[in-house]
């Protein structure tokens, strides 16, 4: 049985668009003579939908487009993953669902069994856990047992602590499949595919079944999607695999015992992937709300030299406009750093001096402030007049703010709400200090994008005279680990002591943190590359005093 | 049996502070020769701890806290609501529980049941679904039936529709149980306080069983619970019930059946309702983030006033600040009418003008900006100054800035992101223009606080010269109509358009409500009133194309 597995890039709520790509994926199976054609989870509404879905209008427009979906298909069946509305006792019911196409009409319906409820994924608050029979669809007498995300990644044999007790695979094996399709959304993170890759593989190993995993590509919002949908033999080999980050349609023969197969490689985690998560992640944030142009500014510093590179990766140079805003607090290099990054990357550079507006500032501020010291509130000033001029760019001539943040900076407060993050997408905020400087230096791997003076230079947020990262935060690769261990692993205060951490420092940190709460709350989505990302999968109350 | 209802406000994760709550209840319990004290759901660790019952040292902290209650009881017994963990087959299990403490141990567990996962829950994140048998706790040989807060909301003569297919209070009545008491977190919106009442009437009429309701009281981030707590007897009528929006301990004999009781009256909407809960709401955010004063901006309109007066209120004169800072654009009466709300109120009061700071912020960019036309980007960058001084103001001498918003405007982007945006919590967010102008009037009603110049002008943003609300949105009460609508009831654009509506103003309406979310998604937590505020309890993608 030939089958294809076409990845594509939905954005939720874009029906027509969607449903478009369903049927290019469509005749591109019937062209190549598929039988049938897998895709992606909710791919006709795209995901994740958030509480789209207790619209009633927008589960009409679903069922308007899986008729319609339906009504063109013919002897090439697709599976095609659609929110499935019943009448329940308890009210409206809602399933997360695939449906099976085929002959002009839905010739079948299966339903998720396990709706994830941790991290970024909310589905119990949308959807129905199905805990029906499970029995496989048949096509030309071959069972295929069909499961959706989730439904995969509950293996007792795999997990030794399981989730739910349920598991769908085992139940379709049970009941006859010869072969389990997985329809996903499975978003990215580092270290997730070599995960998925090995799971997948145990599967088919110790069911002795083939799987046919097809997995949705693009960026939605936070979340970042990378395809690299694959088929696996019964033993577990790679027969087919998509390439990841971008979409793309596969063809395998389910049950040709001759197919070529290739052994299962470690799949290590690359800084290349980062790089290429965040070009998806941004190009699809851009074009999915819209956006022609992006607008930074551009400090000297790396956070900033590293997002405009990847804009101009993402979208070209002349979507790209870089502005330098010196104050009287900037290094030399400040302004010198940034054109020849501009420079080096062809954008569009503007320098607007801070120190007018400043005074200007301050002044109305001196009856005020009068026997008063500098401090935060001056510098925070700085950089909120930086927040404005950036916002005054994009609305007057239209576009995106970028802002440039790292994730360890954003962890302990080390930036200024309204000022530094101000923009409508934070493009490394999960990235720690450590992997900017890594992804940085990949980033010159072929010629000097980033300037070396900005790599080199001690990190600075030059708010003040003389001003380091290092005046106020323990250097990177102490702060990263410790924010790895408590805000990525949970890990309790006293265990990171006994990591041989002092614990004042750990105190201050986790101290930070906490107190940070209020400022993330007001941050602008950031593209998750890690397993915890600070946004919608970490919820802190903010008026609260638990610490350890 | 006497029986004691204390409804303390707890603060998340202060397991210390919300222990001594407790013991000083438990303590008045026992001198008054309760047998049983009822505490709302989570008592110990406060409601919502969201991602920190992910952290095992929370959940560490909890079992030490219980622990110590325990130890500490004697013949009163107490049912206090923790989170349990537990080892279960699938992993860490943990349960919303209630504790029956007593004799110096605990003596019982019963848990949750329900977990509601729709509007701002999200308990299925957290918790396991309680699915075993139920059974009544025993003191002194009256059988009780321990419920948590959502498990009492599913009866399914009281709703047609229901949620679950699973009713705790009716297993254990036919347990047997001879009353049920009821450990809430429920929190206060517009309508809840009357439903509340007739479901819990209804429920002991249904089974013919006393109902005994503790809810929590005090505001945590963005969620305000009334308390309201109530004895009923088995005819559904009120014997005892405690006062709302404060702590409060009250007593009632459940089996007395001389008792003096009340019957039900109906529970009107009052707009002092609103008031009292957002003075609660704003006094508690202030508590238990540790903040003794507030800083607003005072443009001479209302939206403003009204939260000047709530804050005076909350907090007192003294703990409140207000700027002026009027532009070029303002009228006279902006500074005449803030400084006479100033002076009504006694509260400090600064002139901070922004036209110097203008002229060097648009003198900056002049050689950007020439030959373009003034609009949105120099509006913005007059509330963007006044933003920035007002958190200037703030990072100098402390305080909380409040954002003085409302919902009308929230919802259709009629607001300034890092201009009047700027603050760390939205006092009226979730008020309807309409219903602003309700609670001025009330405010109002002892003596003229907010000047009548104020509750009488046309709207108006004041950013260009004679602007009025009225020439960028419809009037405000067809705009609130359009949005309880489309935003509280996700009324479908075609029945928006039935209920007699302009098809171009309904699209015109709901494209900006779309649009807007980036806007929504950086704003400041704002406390929630309606049944469906913008903040935690409503989640919509921004790179989304579905309209309808």
């Amino acid at each position: 049985m030939k089958i294809a597995l076409a990845q594509i890039n939905t954005t939720v709520g874009d029906f027509e668009g969607n449903s478009r790509l369903i049927l290019a994926a469509l005749e591109a199976a019937e062209a190549a003579s598929a039988r049938l054609l897998v895709l992606p989870e909710l791919a006709l509404c795209g995901y994740p939908p958030l509480d789209l879905l207790t619209r009633p209008a927008f589960i009409s427009a679903t069922e308007a487009a899986l008729a319609e979906l339906a009504a063109r298909t013919r002897g090439t069946y697709m599976l095609v993953g659609f929110a499935e509305r019943v009448e329940a006792e308890t009210g409206l019911g809602l399933y997360n669902a695939a449906a099976l196409l085929g002959e002009g009409r839905v010739l079948a319906v299966r339903r998720k069994s396990l709706l994830p409820t941790y991290d970024v994924f909310d589905e119990a608050r949308y959807f129905d856990a199905y805990r029906g029979d499970y029995a496989p669809i048949e096509i030309d007498g071959l069972k295929l047992g069909v499961t959706i995300c989730e439904d995969i990644w509950n293996d007792r044999v795999f997990w030794p602590k399981r989730r739910y007790d349920c598991d769908p695979v085992e139940a379709l094996a049970a009941a006859g499949a010869q072969a389990i399709i997985n329809l996903s959304a499975s978003p990215y993170h580092m270290g997730k595919p070599a995960l998925r890759q090995e799971m997948l593989a145990a599967a088919a190993r110790r069911h002795g079944l083939p799987v046919v995993y097809c997995n949705l590509v693009g960026g939605n919002d936070e979340l970042i999607f990378e395809g690299g949908s694959m088929v696996l033999d019964a033993a577990g080999q790679v027969i087919a695999r998509a390439r990841r980050f971008d979409a793309a349609q596969i063809y395998a023969d389910l049950f040709d015992e001759g197919a070529a197969s290739a052994p299962l490689v470690p799949c290590e985690e690359r800084i290349d992937d980062t790089r290429e998560a965040l070009l998806l992640g941004l190009r699809d944030y851009c074009r999915k709300c819209g956006f022609s142009r992006v607008v930074l500014g551009l400090s000297g510093g790396i956070d900033s030299a590293v997002v405009a590179a990847l804009a101009v990766e993402a979208l070209g140079a002349e979507a790209v406009v870089g502005v330098g805003m010196p104050s009287h607090y900037s290094s030399e290099g400040s302004v010198t750093d940034a054109r020849a990054l501009a420079e080096n990357l062809g954008i569009e550079f503007h320098v607007l001096p801070i120190a007018d507006a400043y005074q200007a500032v301050a002044g109305t501020l001196a009856p005020l402030f009068a026997g008063t010291e500098e401090g935060v509130a001056e510098e925070n000033i700085q950089a909120r007049l930086r927040g404005m001029l950036l916002m005054a760019h994009t609305n007057k001539f239209g576009g995106l703010l970028l802002t440039t943040g790292n994730k360890s900076e954003l962890a302990v407060g080390y930036c200024t709400l309204y000022g530094d993050m101000s923009g409508g997408l934070a493009v490394i905020s999960d990235l720690p200090k450590g992997l900017v400087y890594k992804l940085a230096h990949h980033l010159n791997r072929h010629r000097e994008v980033i300037p070396v003076s900005t790599l080199t230079k001690p990190p600075s947020a030059e708010l003040r005279p003389d001003q380091l990262d290092a005046d106020s935060l323990p250097d990177y690769d102490v702060l990263d680990d410790l924010l790895v261990r408590y805000v990525e692993h949970s890990q309790p205060r006293a265990e990171i002591i006994a990591a041989g951490y002092a614990p004042a420092l750990v105190d201050d940190i986790i101290r930070k943190v906490d107190r940070n709460e209020y400022k993330r709350r007001q941050a602008a989505p950031g593209l998750r590359v890690t397993a915890k990302a600070f946004g919608i999968g970490r919820r802190i109350p903010i008026a609260q005093r638990f610490s350890g």
